[in-house]
């Protein structure tokens, strides 16, 4: 019963099999490794992008943030959603490799509104030399509360950036699970919807801790080699990250675990929702459950050892039957029988 | 035959088996992991440093580059070699993540010497405020160039930075191969000699991409963590990179590596040395060679399979017998076979 | 009729004549003149700080990230008032010399409500190393809104950031005509009220373009030396600014100069008053008035000859009747006669 | 008898009065005032360059640093003298600024070498994505040892950065002496002989503090703008700055101040060949002089009053024989009594 986080699970065994099976010999390191070559397919093909520049990085915040910076003027403003992970998990490492500034678009379950951003993008960088001027829009897919942005809601928000020049980033942490819940090609979901850069995420889903970095335009390719390097995030055994990526590109490995992510936390939703003492933040829309439910129900899931965290409050002091939220999230390897017994505590 | 990197080479077994056994189950990420409180206990064993602020990262560079951050202010300037892995082959990484300078310091064999570094920082950082103020000194251990400090070499450049107030930080990216040359303690290589911040590397050295980050002032441990998330380099599924590490530092594997890779090193040293048409640049301390040698001895080799960097022209074009350098490594993996094939074919 | 802004208006002829004083012979450089030993004196007796540090820059937006660099961390965010200079009017100067982030705090009338500060201080800095940490208060005195904080509110706040641990700045490019409005001690507008920074602002009241930075905790005057050199802030030809600084801080000049833009101000904002077409956004407290009134009354004040920035709209294009925004600024040299002919217009 | 350096002394009357002048009633700011348009006008004049962008700053640090930033991707290493200033007298600012690292090049008389040039940049930008990449040459004309760079010479070194493909920096804090020494045009000294972005220094020959950056690429100029506006460099009041480079370009009162200097420093130097006992550092070719005579010599003339920097050793306490040096600057201000006071002194 661990829906703490999608980044505590463990990694698929595949996933360890193709390290073992890259354990042999010499290689050569950076990104020069046969493996490498073949995930940069993979890639491309995936995303019917065969120009596309591809490449790899240990932790979602690099990928974020050397991205970023790909994309920005260290006197530019990024626009994103106050629940960003950019904005909120990051200890300012997108200011640290861009050296700009966010800014905060107004957003309803976590999804930033066309409305919020054509009027932020209005409000900022309209000031000539004296403020910020338009950087790139961020956008995250699946978002931090668990809601997926449709490709109308993608193609609204990319066609402002687009208006003001602006180039479009997606932080796909949770790529996989945003798209088996489209049910659309990754094509669709990125440069078909005018999206210029995503992370495309394998940390959160099955991997160790691997992000692959998708350019569109080939152009900033090396510009992004040397950003990487110069931010100590380009590995020298390189091919252990490759072996990774390869792993889970092959036989839609990323999709089926995603796929597994979501329905167990269907599953949990279906059952929460036949529970009246429980109502939900959002509407699940991928592996992520904000529910709300009193503290007493919070304490007899816990104490049976339930790990997940309740976001405004301590679960153990306090009125019993105060309403605290809880933050589940599923990851691949979760079960069926361990969503049944969360449910069978709290619904019990 | 390949003597090009050892960080080409692959991981010990028993560094996959470690990850094997830990990937079961769910795990607190971000270095709070079970496996991370063991690593931390093994490091402050190792070094005699109960109080000792331990944090891994995935790279060199960013070991370095963060543990700089920790030790300089933007207006200072960093006494380094000219060859050191800092100033050559980080990108720009320790002037991105201090903001600062590095002061270049004549060095022999790679080494600075006492004389240079004391001239160096009485000749920087005495402008007052229209120059930069002195910053840390930082020591390879091993040299880029296969050198090793002698703890008297140690301790005579960091009683200098101590007369001018400055810290000093060692690049340990092979502070194993320097431990199995040197025969000391790993404290007396560090805080007995001066040390007040060393990578403990292991990449290098038979892990995938794992560095311990060892700063013995745990005053600075907390600032640390802030700019390493901030650089992207915390780890979510830390576990994978602690169990490397716990593993490394189990029985010594560590300095097993170490010691097998500096033995071939002596091996192919031994060998090239009754070549009259070999000299060496430095004498070989550890498990690093630059040979010179003409180079239709170097088509001999290549031709054969050996793999190997030629760093002052192409082998392959020009005068057969002009006389061109070579860096030869030997990682853990390397065999005995394998040098003795590479010295039959130069020898023979 | 010229209420563009008061950094248009022209030096005070005793500035000039301070300068002209100034010009004889050799002087030692970068701040070590003996005009500016005598500014340090006067500064520290106007705030009744005799360990003041004072430096003097050449700009506002140089005052405020300088001094913000010295209180800022490159992990922490800043907490200001969206309508902060610091946020919308220095191109990223903040992030740039701070390397950290804003965090834009809910204000009224521009001014930060301490309810706001504190539900902001709650929700950042809360996230361990995930996120920001706790930076420093930015208060500007007057506000970009024209709007003054009384020493009660101003120590509300600062208690607030006191709590979480916080330093807090003052931006006071318009702090003569703060303290012209509140009629108290420059002690009581910042140290005694919590203040730990202020830039005292002489480019908007007279000067060509000098503000001095005060530091009421001296241990960080070196720091802020070394970051103005790096800044480029550090004058060779010093004397320059200290002439200036030392003429507007003899017999009070820096306060009547305010005194005098207020009184035109409130001039002006009693003239309009009486003029049903016309409302106020704010209650005009120092030397700035937001005034709404139709169309056709900005049509007949520009056409005069007036200049003002209306900031919401064409004034020369569209309905006659629609209602747009001025920010009428007075400057120490606004006459009474400006004030009525400009009246005279829009109420004739 | 003070010849310590010719940023500490005063401006010349006509810029005086040039600012008395232009200090009536309202001027649009931050670079808007009808005097720069002006000044933008003599500037592109004065250099044959109709579509060079123009701007001011206030101290030749900024200038430095702003300029090289426009040329400097963060991950470039920038090439120059070791006696540069941009290395050894700005704190860090270009470090700041570019966020790039400088590589120090052999120099003769101060002056880059073509062949030292050509070795460093063959030597640096060649480890692909590990080391840093070929940013622009940097040249101090007059350099900070007083020597002029002959045309030749400049265009062997900017015809070596065309080579690599680098731009052309150079710092004109001393353009004015430079140019009276060669008695070209700036042309000929600039875009000419291959330099993209020149600082056509004013403070210390006469100004009170203003600069001209000339780029001769204009698409840089937006860049710029927002660059020295995020420095905290773009004046409110400008038309103070412009108003003194409109005097110093009127009737070429810059190149009169300058040839005045150069004139002052000849009799200076030809009053001390003639004694045996000083000797030259190098031949003075501008207004500046390294002399190294005995300490006797050096307390008779401090002690007589002349105010110049001993830059080896304490002039008051040792070996009465002992050789030091003097470094002697010429401001335009300078009067032949007082050379001719200095040399009786020393020579009688």
């Amino acid at each position: 019963m661990f829906f703490a986080s999608d980044n505590s699970g463990p990694t698929h065994p595949k996933v360890l099999e193709a390290l073992v099976n890259a354990n042999n010999g010499y290689r050569s390191g950076y990104g020069a490794d046969a493996e490498m070559d073949i995930v940069t397919a993979q890639i491309r093909e995936l995303f019917e992008a065969p120009d596309a520049a591809v490449f790899l990085v240990g932790t979602g915040t690099a990928a974020n943030a050397i991205l970023l910076a790909t994309l920005t003027n260290p006197w530019d403003t990024i626009f994103c959603s106050p629940m960003a992970h950019i904005h909120e998990d990051e200890c300012n490492a997108p200011e640290f490799y861009t050296n700009a500034k966010l800014t905060l678009v107004p957003a309803e379950n976590a999804k930033m509104t066309p409305e919020a951003l054509r009027i932020s993008m209005q409000n900022e960088g309209n000031r000539g030399v004296h403020g910020p001027q338009h950087g790139p829009v961020s956008i995250s897919q699946v978002t931090e509360m668990g809601t997926v942005h449709t490709l109308d809601e993608l193609r609204a928000l990319t066609k402002i950036a687009r208006e003001f020049g602006s180039k479009v980033h997606m932080d796909g942490a949770r790529f996989a699970n945003a798209l088996a819940t489209l049910n659309c090609t990754p094509a669709e979901m990125t440069w078909k919807s005018g999206i210029d850069a995503v992370s495309f995420g394998g940390t959160k889903n099955g991997l160790m801790g691997v992000e692959a970095c998708v350019i569109f335009d080939p152009e900033k390719a090396w510009e992004f080699q040397l950003r990487r390097k110069r931010g100590g995030h380009l590995f020298s055994k390189h091919r252990y990250l490759s072996a990774q990526m390869q792993a889970y590109l092959t036989d839609n490995l990323w999709l089926s675990m995603a796929t597994e992510a979501n329905a167990r936390c269907a599953q949990l939703a279906q059952g929460l929702v036949t529970n009246i003492a429980v109502t939900f933040v959002e509407k699940p829309e991928a592996n992520i459950i904000f529910a709300r439910f009193p503290r007493h129900l919070h304490q007899r899931l816990l104490n049976a050892g339930a790990n997940y965290y309740v976001i405004d409050g301590d679960p153990q002091a306090g009125d019993l039957d105060a309403i605290l939220t809880a933050r589940l999230v599923t990851d691949w390897s979760a079960t069926a029988e361990d969503v049944e017994n969360f449910l069978n505590i709290i619904n019990g």
